[in-house]
């Protein structure tokens, strides 16, 4: 049931949940692709709620000539309610097919692709997904678009914040992005070569902290860059700060939330890359009578992962990664 | 009084304060330019700090030879409350006669140049300012070190927001920094074409922001970045954000805080220049007899300003400025 | 005569000759202030070339809401002949008066104002200039558009190089833009903290260059960055490298030719800054009935400059420049 | 023989050949880890010049501190004739003897690896390989230190002059670095989305590129970005612009070579943290008992590849990937 060998005919592609950097790679490949395949192209805006209210535009190559470099993403995106209600659904499918749209591609995270597979299993219209979540956390990729240039974006960051904090002598905390998952933590911790990174997977209480600091202080590394998950268990940056305050007056932590900053700026050349061989295999897929899957890279290879999978199995952070960073950090 | 003709043979530089990106480039241009004319230059760490403990090191061309481009301070930066005491004044005059050093330049703001005059009142020992802070509040120059590279930074930051912001067509608040002066914020709110711009000097209360929203809002501008200084008198982003959460529920404002980001990173181009431009005129009004005077850039040409006035007076931010600012966001 | 007070309803903006960043922020600045004053606002393509081929259209607040931060111009530029021939320019007024256009914004460089100007005498179409140029030339204005973003840019790829010829310890040559001019050397140069800068004001000859090479080498000074202007008289970046390798062998300079890099990139917080000026004073200059005259900044002050002393008057490098470049790279 | 247990006590890493951004990472990374592990560590400077000059210096955790996000190299590099004589290569032996020297990390190409495989032949002095060079032509490993930040680099430089191809509808040619292979090539094309790739690999003649330009010209794509690697066979991109100059005059393109550039600048994310895992398993390998070994990086996993492979496998270019660049560019 997952692959259906009907012809494609009129594709459309939309951006949906949270948007990151490379979307518009994505968006390009997909265009480009397609037209390569004699397939009419058509975006979406705004996701599920563009979809409900037929905001559904032809693209053509040209329109996608100069966008490979800028972030978020043309096609706009948004969080939809009522995509969740059958009724907005219905008037969502209503408009696909005043537009005779046959194929979807979907740029986006599980909320994204179980969006999907329901509208699938109710209308029929066969649909690829893309994996853009600057959070890494969807099982069946090594990569996520957006990814790459988040940590990027939050290492140079923290770079600017090591000259300060080294002409000051100073700690200070700095929160990245990742709700509910380590990943931009511990690659931006290992990246910047912070005194210690706090994540949701694994949790470490102040004290232990403090002693690390401590240990790393003896030896004249007089500043400490602490990198912490928004997620974190111990609280996020302004509360580890102000009970660092508390019980250890001699340290004047100070916080930076680089929040936003980590979803925009041109996409990094991997992201950019990855991007492109995605939109690339997502078209080849849906050609090929692919449905309800996400197109995702191990191995430098190209896969295809049922939605069920990607939505439901869960990644684990590298446990190995995080033991070589509180070595190094030592 | 001003200006004493004794022979200076033995030159300390030292920044004091807050960090600012070009610190370093003003540090090079004083070792450099005294070594032209023949001067021993010694470097003090951690400003009147390091004055006190002795912290004083033997600058060399060669040590200044790979710092140009590097952010922070190599000589690293403190406040003191030890040198606000006599008893610290005179352990710093002690340390600096045991290295026989006869005339100071000193980098930082207001707090480093009544630090220097004090004690030049009380020791005799000349001192030349130059102007390192970001915040570029202070009297009798155009552009303090560090201004011009802070609000880049900042631009840069509100550019990437403005990615995400596009995708979203959310509200945006973004924190700068600036807790008297509103300098950074202004340049940054029209150098990024920012909504609005709330600063200290100019009040905004919340309906009047909401009203002006609502105006740009009209015509299809379906996204809006504040740009916030972080001493607002309406209180920074996070008040602010909720205040307009709890008033206007259709709007979900996020906030940024750019924060100590400001201070790091590379300095720019202009930081640079003038960071030499004062470095290498510090020198020479020290040779000259100057003492007790700030160096400044007004017009382009550099002057000496005293520090009373350095300190005292007050600079005002420029109305027209905040004018255009509003026609140009509309 | 450059003053006439005809009332002004219908403006065009458009930029011409080679490209500079910041122009947008200039066409920004210019369509905002312009419906701000209730005048209709068009943009003219590629120029004089556009204004023959009257590819000219309405611009909305709207068109210019998210272009302050990027690089090139939305309306492009070209370098036209035909606007140098009368049948040119009577095509460009046919143009303009089926558009009902009474006045222009022209932004670019001495070629562009002298366009405008003899199109003035021959139609009566009043002009105003913003000077856009990376090259900083012109007379009349401490800045022009892109200058700032220029230097920047260039002394950022300096910086990259300068990590890998201090892993080398070797000679580099980089080659800046600049072809009748050396500002964008000299402050690439200064901010850089090259060895050496090479200018087209100030020639220097292989041997000199060589022996200063030598006096900094003997301080184990073990790589030099040389700076050089395009138009430099010894011959470009290439050619000393070659004269080099031939008469001092012990060397095997490398050479870098930084070209179009330049001209490209978000501008800087300078040049969004002096655009955004730019453009809203010459729109009040129009409606004040000035015409062929340049908006300049002198002293952060703005100025209107009479085009023939713009384009005909010429603006001296500043000399204590290059001896302070001098003794800072000792 | 190519695993042997004699315990390891004293451990000396170097860089060797052409600097990479990210060779810092793993001289921290090696440093670190060998502390912990309880070893002594040493710097040898300037590759086997150094080691031949026995310029070796003790390393402490606290000399690595603060440079995991600076270009280039602490240790710096060179390239060593004497080492390639038995001369040099006793005078080496001696000095490291004379520092009690028992095993090397050596970050470098396969000249460095070559070197390291005959001196441990001829001394029995064990040796690991890190691979650090932007060229990412090393068999074995999916990654080289250097690779992934050279190419964002030198899509940001295109980036920059594609904001003035655009404002001006011009051909470029921009030449990447890439002797002997397309990597760099391959990947800054489809991360700027070129028009086209030149590449050793994959050679194409100039009427084939005309033809390509013309079809992506039919549809409206006015500016074209040909990227062309330094070793392409049909000459570099200075003769490749004068023969379409000559051949067809309509076009005028213009060249930039981004050069060292690409070398320099601080390592991205990526770089910071295969080079991290790098430092970290070479330590791990040599302690192990490991000799004549590359550490390289396979689908995510760390591996030893014998220096025989690692020197004289060819990676071969990813054909799928330049026939979805090609697709993309239409």
């Amino acid at each position: 049931m997952n692959k259906m060998k009907t012809e494609i005919r009129r594709l459309a592609v939309y951006s949906s949940g949270g948007d990151a950097p490379g979307m518009n790679a994505a968006i390009r490949a997909v265009v480009r692709t397609a037209s390569y395949y004699d397939l009419h192209v058509f975006g979406i805006y705004r996701g599920y709620e563009g979809m409900i209210d037929g905001d559904i535009v032809r693209l053509d190559k040209g329109d996608v000539g100069n966008i490979i470099h800028r972030g978020g993403t043309i096609l706009k995106t948004a969080r939809s309610t009522r995509f969740r209600t059958p009724e907005g659904r219905k008037l969502a499918y209503e408009a696909l097919v005043a537009n005779d749209i046959d194929a979807l591609i979907a740029i986006g995270g599980d909320g994204t692709f179980t969006g999907g597979k329901i509208f699938f299993e109710e209308y029929g219209i066969p649909v690829i997904g893309i994996p853009g979540t600057i959070d890494n956390d969807l099982f069946g990729t090594d990569y996520t678009i957006g990814f790459d240039t988040a940590v990027n974006t939050a290492i140079e960051a923290v770079d600017r914040i090591r000259d300060t904090a080294d002409s000051h002598n100073r700690l200070f905390f700095v929160e990245v992005m990742g709700r509910d998952t380590g990943y931009i933590a511990l690659n931006t911790g290992i990246g910047s070569g912070a005194g210690a990174i706090l994540i949701p997977e694994s949790s470490i209480d102040v004290e232990t902290l403090i002693k690390h600091l401590e240990k790393t202080a003896k030896r004249q590394k007089l500043f400490s860059l602490i990198i912490v998950a928004e997620g974190n268990e111990n609280g996020n940056a302004q509360k580890l700060a102000s009970e660092i305050r508390d019980r250890f007056p001699d340290y004047d932590p100070k916080v930076t939330i680089i929040g936003h900053l980590q979803r925009g700026g041109a996409p990094s050349a991997l992201d950019r890359l990855i991007a492109s061989r995605m939109g690339f295999k997502a078209v080849e897929a849906i050609i090929e009578g692919h449905t309800n899957k996400m197109v995702g890279i191990q191995n430098n290879q190209m896969k295809l992962i049922p939605f069920e999978d990607a939505i439901n199995k869960s990644k684990d952070i590298d446990k190995d990664l995080l033991r070589m960073a509180e070595i190094l950090s030592l």
